[in-house]
């Protein structure tokens, strides 16, 4: 129930990357704020293996840079919750969180960071063989794979895009198309004309996963040459991901025709109060890193705090909220 | 003169934050890519001491964050080299930049990340005293000077909210004026009120730093409760910035009132092949930290990989280029 123990100058949703470095910039404004990190703390970036394109850290594995956030949030103050949200509703210069831990979080401004999801194949062992093999980011895994065999699942932009840089880097690159034609934009397919070591195997989906510690093979629905299993040193899932949008929908923040929060570059919202940083907004399109979700985390922040400083007599009106739990 | 060797995919303005970011986005798409670092390598950054605010990275000498995105960026591929820019000019899907090295260096696309120079007060002793007590950044320092004495120099938005923020940490604040009122915005001035720790003097200039390795006091024009020197731990000098803004400007692109440099979220310019990253742009108003500059050099490479993918097959044609190079 309501005390002033709960009641936060920011409640930050989602504990990724972009929402610890705006609990890191909040906490160093100041403010009294809570993150409420859900299930997964650190987000995509906790299981991304090696990561080598976060500028300043010259290799680190993702697991660890989360956990040097995690640290520098803390240290200034800021309060990590291992809880989930369930349900946000909106009162008078007042948010109610409701979280799975049966608690009521009050804050004055909010911040969505709770990313998205990256779509799975859902294949045996897929989990497990992240980061030995498996990866859903060209951008970021494509130079691990210096002259070697390489498969891309996807027909889109992503996937085009992921097999042109792969290639590259990769000895031979393999598109597994789920039908007879690539969805990528024509400029992207263009593209492909150029490499002699890509090939796109189309109305051909991979449908296990061999390998123990490390990918070996997959197995295909349709023969390649005789064989349906077909050797890979890595295969990247390209297949789209899902922005996690229930929550801000249903406070009523614009979201785009995918799901994605519009945000401006101070990174608010449609509503006052209410920010977005990380890959649950479409700033950057399908650009997704995590040098910019930290980004955005700070600069939410900062938008928080000076709202505050506007704002911040006005009374959290916690009393008055009809909190409606949905299930 | 023209050689295959000086035609690079992407030539980087500037060897800051944003710059070492974009070199290494662009390194690893497989871009040749050159960074001119002019004679400040590392930028604002590499002289900013000690950093605590860089997400994933707890403490760090701003030196030494410049020193590991400079390997990061040489172990990709990409070149630094000291030369500063002098001249900008475009022909047919190339851009030709002359460096005070004498050389002409021939990109296909363009990024400008030379930031903005913050304003000194020009004292004797400034530079060895930045980071012993000056400092430029109020966000970045502030939690420095818990229970200390602190200055403020200047009388706009940044100096009220370096004095509100430094007020949260230090024991005492100060804000010296020139002028006989401030100029921030009145929803800033009115924050100061909730302040029993910070003090503005009027009509009022420091024009002296006493201290060998620590700043200790400063002297001030006209004098306080009797004296002119007045005792201090850290003084932020809070007088703004200016954009270097004279390359881009000569080559036509687009500037807002303030001479920073008009970006779309990717970074873009109004020039097709040109980006901006960092201090230099307008993309955040005047939040200007590291992280930021990070995630916009990230993505202005990645928009000028993207856009070589589109336009890559069209000849870079600097033999038809009449170079005019100024002074």
């Amino acid at each position: 129930m309501l005390s002033a123990q709960n009641i936060y100058d920011v409640i930050i949703i989602g504990g990724g990357v972009a929402g610890l470095s705006a609990a890191l910039y909040s906490g160093r404004y100041h403010l009294r704020t809570i993150v409420l990190e859900g299930r997964s703390p650190g987000g995509e970036t906790a299981v991304a293996w090696m990561i080598e394109n976060y500028p300043g850290v010259p290799k680190i594995d993702g697991y660890d840079l989360v956990i040097a956030m995690r640290e520098q949030a803390t240290a200034v103050g800021s309060v990590l919750l291992p809880s989930e949200a369930s349900a946000v509703v909106q009162a008078e210069h007042c948010f109610t969180v409701v979280a799975n831990d049966g608690q009521e979080y009050y804050g004055k401004t909010l911040i969505f960071a709770h990313g998205s999801r990256r779509r799975r194949l859902g294949l045996v062992g897929e989990s497990q063989l992240t980061g030995h093999g498996i990866s859903y980011c060209g951008t970021c895994d494509a130079p691990l794979y210096k002259g070697k065999r390489v498969g891309i699942v996807g027909s889109g932009d992503a996937a085009v895009k992921a097999a042109e840089l792969a290639a590259t880097y990769a000895e031979q690159v393999f598109i597994f198309a789920r039908e007879d034609a690539l969805h990528a934009e024509p400029t992207n397919q263009e593209g492909l004309k150029k490499f002699t070591n890509i090939e796109v195997i189309y109305q051909t989906e991979v449908f296990e996963l061999l390998g123990q510690n490390q990918l070996e093979a997959v197995k295909l629905t349709r023969a390649y040459q005789g064989n349906v299993v077909f050797p890979l040193d890595g295969l990247f899932i390209e297949i789209g991901a899902e922005p996690l949008s229930d929550l801000p929908r249903s406070l009523g923040v614009t979201l785009d025709n995918h799901g994605y929060i519009e945000v401006d570059p101070m990174m608010k919202t449609n509503l006052d109060g209410v920010y977005a940083a990380g890959d649950i907004t479409n700033e950057t399109g399908s650009f997704k890193q995590d040098v910019v979700a930290a980004a955005q985390g700070a600069v939410a922040a900062t938008s928080a705090y000076r709202d505050l400083g506007q704002h911040g007599s006005e009374v959290c009106l916690v009393h008055a909220l009809p909190v409606v739990k949905s299930e």
